[in-house]
């Protein structure tokens, strides 16, 4: 009780004004008779209710310290050179030994945002861990991080855990947005923190694994603003990838039916958020049609980042498919041959694909190619992956490139659960300026990357065979030398005889 | 695509009238000097800002078919007569064959709301599950309800799965609240999904399991409106239940430690929950302590009934210690030797428990009582427990008795997870109105449970064995008739190699 009768009681409020508006009446209550559109409505109300700008005002990326080179593995697994750094798009994965496992990730992850800002931790007000690497089916990620608000006697923290394959960054996000514009908000930031550890058997996939987690500061006046009632989602049931074998860490894949499922939610994403969108421009008297051209940016969850450029293309391709005539002929050059076909009878066909990369080269290289950086360099951190795509991009670009741009991000979770949403970025690039200062607190991630430890297939291999011994064991020290780890890294301690975990943390 | 170009493209729109406010400055960006508190603010604006009373339109809840009967299990496990029924509270407890599992559990509750609403299912824009009952550890039960949304076309529902013990069907209802006071609310209803089925090995835990799942249609002009503002929120870091050995469906329960995280937590939540109410009434100029007077009914989620009264006693004893001296002698006959005690020494303190048990009894009789019918009769459902209570609530009074109430709902998760909130009931209980249709809706509870069939303790620890042997097998169809199941419910066909799992419906 006392933690929370403390007397600092100054709260943050929030400036807004609000107009007068009046629309249709509601017609909410259970009907056989009534109608709706699968279609969903513009926003309701075009005037400033909500908080301005809700999105992020700041997010802290980490990964292990250590990687294995792709090469290395290509020369190891006896497998033609280029299979993995061409064919994938690869150079470098991170992976983690025994001493780390999804607490700690989030654990390090959340503390390095929270020390790097200063921010005191009871002005955090909601926390949200999206994650697939689940090891305990009931206990959230979330109530082992409410240790770090321990000494600040702040309790009262909304949010837990939220799973969908690599999707639950993007709810946690979602949700977080919600709660501030909600009734429910009281003024404080929220967090959203996603992380996974992305192992594989030893096999093809194997070298797709990765490692990593991202913190999100959420707040309004945010340098990277989420555009309101902007999102085109698409869910269906799909057993593309998942992960039935609780007792293995091993996810089950079927390769192709998951980028046959990547690509058709990534279609339906996008028609979705053209469609909302261009309902907004029509209320604000501008009727075109939306186009790849209005995103100055473009972001996608990386499986592998070969999979990225050709996502690129298939937006250009259901561009082209909606164009007028006119535009056609002139905007795609080498896709006319494919003006007939349905976008749905598309995916595994290779001269579409082939053309759609040429075609879209140019748009790939402006647009998307820098924030592939930490994917090529670390693999795929599922739930994080999209927003280490963020991060590279801001690694990658002046704040002045990027002011009043719009980024395009697309969220895929297996299963399946996909949403493409967007940011808008601030205009006020000035020194000091809070997105000059979120783009110069990511400028070291290519230092960062570089300054991790090279490790020989076959030790990579070892520590993946320490990974299955352990996992779920009891009663155990993990092995290992912390001074692998980076300075002020969390690890894990201890597992006792009833599976509790311990942490502790390599002084920083 | 072709799905989502419905025709159908009428929309719902809400009238809301939205006043001019203007409230203190925003201070949001990073800042070390900047003080925050751990109390959160009042709601920053007293205005219609949001749609009206956003809360639970209806609900469904669907249990197993089959029962056990409490004094049958203390025969059969030779402990003292009245172990199970006195002691726990507990007169019959539901379980479900290997037929049943988690995704078919929250199939049948949808579809029987769906059916019984007669909603379009595109008029659903939100849909999200709270379990804490994982059979895939990044699948979400959700993927597989969009099966049911499949003829309708609309695939554009947000939210995912969610977990924290017990506790993941009220994050769910936040979550969709949230998003309905958000700008990306589109006018559509949530759907609130939370279902469990809670086992535990051969011993003295077993007879606390229990099954089932509840859907609730969320949205504006609700009978049963969420108060704005009011959430009590407490969490933090505990192993007192919780399921880290992920190849067993069992938990590993510390059961003295979980009864005292509770009763902290449910302690946190009013005091938390109080201070905010207090906050708003001092806004309307109103200064006085808010106590249970102010709660017409209070519900638990509920491991056990017994539980449950002990925590209406600890409201009780909050209320008590924080009483003025006066009101300590008048009202709380019974509890004078103890006011010197703090709560946090309290919760292993017999003479205290007994004493409050005493004391709170007419008030448990009034407000409480009635909720436990479900818990009573089918055991401890998780994340759908708390929700459970509130039909049964609804299904022993009348509209006109609830009309005007408000109804006090503690969440509980392990882990540890808790919020203590409340939902104002609306005054129209006329014939009709959404209250008196809600109330109907639930009234045939008690004679839907008085259908099950009565198991012997035999066949219910045959079924058990089964469930160890099938947790986790593929390629295999579950043993039992379908006869044996409720009509219209959704029940597991087979799981083949890949361990994909096919659903089929017995029909209505």
């Amino acid at each position: 009780m006392q933690r929370l009768l403390t007397p600092v009681r100054q709260v943050l409020r929030v400036k807004r004004v609000i107009r007068e508006v009046s629309l249709t009446p509601v017609h909410l209550l259970p009907a056989a008779h009534q109608r709706f559109s699968t279609v969903s409505a513009a926003p309701l109300a075009k005037t400033d209710t909500w908080p301005k700008d809700v999105g992020i005002l700041d997010l802290e990326v980490y990964f292990p310290a250590q990687y294995v080179d792709q090469t290395d593995l290509e020369k190891y697994n006896n497998v033609e050179a280029g299979k993995y750094t061409v064919g994938l798009g690869q150079t470098q994965m991170g992976f983690c030994s025994v001493q780390e496992d999804i607490n700690s990730l989030c654990l390090t992850v959340v503390q390095r945002l929270m020390e790097r800002t200063r921010l005191p931790w009871d002005s955090v007000g909601r926390l949200e861990v999206g994650t697939e690497t689940i090891i305990d089916k009931s206990k959230a990620v979330k109530t082992v991080l409410m240790e770090l608000f321990q000494d600040s006697g702040n309790t009262d923290i909304e949010g837990i855990d939220t799973t969908n394959a690599c999707y639950g960054g993007t709810a946690s996000l979602f949700n977080a947005a919600n709660w501030m514009e909600s009734s429910y908000w009281d003024g404080r930031y929220a967090l959203v923190v996603c992380g996974d550890i992305a192992v594989y058997p030893n096999g093809n996939a194997r070298p797709t694994g990765g490692a990593g987690a991202v913190a999100m500061l959420i707040g309004p006046n945010a340098p990277l603003a989420l555009e309101q009632g902007l999102r085109g989602t698409h869910m269906e049931n799909a057993y593309d990838f998942y992960k039935p074998n609780l007792a293995s860490e091993y996810p089950l894949v079927d390769g192709k039916l998951s980028i046959q499922c990547y690509f058709r939610a990534l279609d339906k994403c996008y028609a979705s958020y053209r469609r909302k969108i261009q309902n907004q421009w029509k209320q604000d008297g501008v009727d075109r049609p939306f186009t790849l051209d209005d995103i100055q940016y473009m972001i996608f969850h990386t499986p592998f980042c070969k999979m990225v450029q050709k996502s690129l293309g298939r937006l250009m391709f259901s561009d082209f498919l909606s164009s007028s005539s006119d535009t056609r002929n002139t905007s795609y050059k080498g896709l006319e041959a494919f003006r007939n076909l349905k976008l749905e009878d598309t995916y595994t066909n290779k001269d579409v694909d082939k053309a759609l990369l040429k075609a879209s080269l140019d748009t790939f290289n402006k647009k998307t190619r820098a924030s592939l950086y930490l994917s090529t360099h670390n693999g795929n951190m599922y739930t994080s992956s999209l927003y280490g795509c963020l991060a590279s991009l801001l690694a990658h670009h002046s704040a002045q490139d990027l002011a009043g741009s719009r980024i395009g991000a697309f969220s895929y979770g297996s299963g399946l659960a996909a949403s493409l949403f967007s940011f808008r970025v601030s205009k006020d690039a000035s020194p000091g300026s809070p997105l000059e200062k979120l783009v110069s607190s990511v400028s070291d991630l290519p230092q960062r990357l570089a300054s991790r430890r090279r490790m020989s297939p076959e030790e990579f291999t070892e520590v993946m065979n320490q990974r299955e011994q352990f996992y779920h064991k009891s009663n155990f020290s993990p092995p290992g030398d912390i001074n692998n780890l980076f300075p002020g890294t969390w690890y894990l301690e201890r597992v006792d005889e009833m599976h509790r975990r311990k942490y502790a943390r390599r002084p920083v």
